[in-house]
């Protein structure tokens, strides 16, 4: 077995980290030795629960995680915080996940804090997630907390790689609730309305009552699509077990019946094909032989000179001769 | 020059259906005659005005086109209206587009309406509906109308095809603008309040007067996007040419600041990269000896046995092989 493969599995953090910073490279070298990692690891992984936790900014995604993870390794188990975001794709740099908004988590043995990678694309930031996930079980925490933004395709791809999806929002009742609804409840397995305390309790509360009414309207009662809505306050540290309860009460469901097993499956299939894609497109981008007539072609298309499709064609015709 | 080319040069309104019918499919021999075709179109094509029209379902897509496409040919105008329907997908058939919704387009000599494509994704529906527009360019229609609805990811394809998007809203107010800021504003360049009739008319245009106001905050009056914001009535039938004239100012403010070749050059080129990308994962997917190797690792990595980044390695391996 390989030198670093041990070391994660020994749960060495420098280990790890070099680890999670090998998936991260696009450098065909790099991932090259990431493969054989990852051959080695993922045969290891799979035993941690596996949490998306997403929120518009403002909801206090970060303060509630601080809260919720500290609260986890003080029961004794080993908590690793990732981070998707599509932002970071931009600014090579992430706001998420960052260790200086996790007060107590950043300096607790017991937690792993990685911010998001960016890695160009929001499937490149996806794939290096999801495989810094394997390198985190392999090193045995047993609880993966995955921080999302409230936006739609980052929300979707957080959503693939974990068992149960908790939305953090702020108190919104009445016409507030329409901006919430598309695509966020199809995706929520537990909903919190976060900073129910003070003078917001009250308001808070009622959101929750709701919103938990709009979510059995929509989805007209269905048992296997139950999903909680509860209030908290990461700041004042109420609420957040009762929230952590009604996320192991959904993956606890999941397990009874036998569900667990297929959506993991489901998801890891998922995965491969989002990685051909992304594979595919890579080696034909840093392809010799295209490099050397895109250029024209591209030129052709932009004049109106010719059709995209065609000038398509010769780029994958060039590809697959090569 | 091939005789269907040669027919849809000449107007002929059976051979524009029977064109956009090969360009729709997706079997090897029609995408072969089909790039035959485009390869004649293309050059023909791109002196029409192109207009992407959206806006959630119920606020009156078809009645407003309907309108507005018979004003247009009242005035000699050629109109064409596409659609691009993701949800034509998966339902085999599409809602937009239809004619039996547009009573008067659809026994108007000069109105060629067609349906949304189901083509299998999003980015073969798009890539069917930007070869559409090609044979009706080619044709002689001199105005291009691409329906789609308020959901993200079609609306963007839609506007990647077009030079002037409009949006359709109806009279919302206040909290209930939320729903609509996020990606939209990003997206449109003329906003129209429909249903600005009757007892709705004193709503209708304080919506629109907010509305505009929220723009201009969100652009901090960035003079480049001027987005004008209207109030009309499809059924009345008033401010429907105040809307299009809107339109064609934003469309000659492009043209003035010869602005709109690079638009349509930069969208020739990034179609040019979504056909790459479409074709090249179909031949992946149609390839045979893919077909002999992917049960085995599907089943190694639904099992967790295998890396997911491992297994797609040995998929496009096996394809660059073959």
């Amino acid at each position: 077995m390989n030198d670093l493969a041990a070391a994660v599995l020994a749960g060495d953090r420098g280990a790890v980290a070099r680890a999670i910073t090998l998936v991260e490279s696009t450098s065909p070298t790099h991932r090259e030795a990431a493969r054989e990692l990852l051959g080695e690891l993922v045969p290891r992984s799979g035993a941690a629960t596996r949490v998306g936790i997403s929120g518009m900014p403002g909801v206090g995604k970060s303060t509630f995680i601080d809260e919720l993870g500290s609260l986890l390794t003080s029961q004794g188990r080993q908590v690793a915080v990732l981070a998707v975001d599509p932002s970071s794709v931009s600014s090579h740099g992430s706001v998420m996940g960052d260790k200086t908004r996790m007060n107590r988590l950043a300096v607790d043995d017991c937690a792993f804090v990685r911010p998001s990678p960016s890695a160009g694309t929001l499937g490149g930031v996806a794939r290096a997630t999801r495989e810094a996930m394997v390198v985190l079980e392999a090193a045995g925490y047993d609880i993966v907390l995955v921080e999302t933004v409230g936006v739609g395709q980052s929300e979707t791809a957080v959503a693939d790689m974990v068992d149960t999806f908790l939305f953090l929002t702020l108190a919104r009742t009445g016409d507030q609730l329409q901006g919430i609804k598309r695509g966020i409840l199809e995706l929520a397995d537990v909903i919190a309305v976060n900073k129910a305390d003070g003078s917001h309790l009250v308001e808070a509360r009622l959101a929750a009552k709701e919103l938990g009414g709009a979510i059995r309207l929509l989805t007209g009662g269905n048992p296997q699509r139950n999903v909680e809505v509860l209030t908290c306050s990461s700041t004042a540290g109420t609420g957040v077990p009762e929230v952590w309860d009604a996320v192991v009460a959904h993956r606890d469901g999941l397990v009874a019946e036998g569900a667990l097993q297929g959506l993991r499956s489901r998801q890891q299939v998922r995965w491969m094909w989002s990685a051909v894609e992304d594979h595919l497109l890579r080696d034909l981008r840093h392809d010799a032989a295209v490099a050397n007539v895109l250029p024209a072609l591209e030129a052709a298309v932009a004049a109106g000179d010719l059709a995209p499709g065609v000038a398509a064609d010769e780029v994958i015709g060039t590809f697959r001769k090569g």
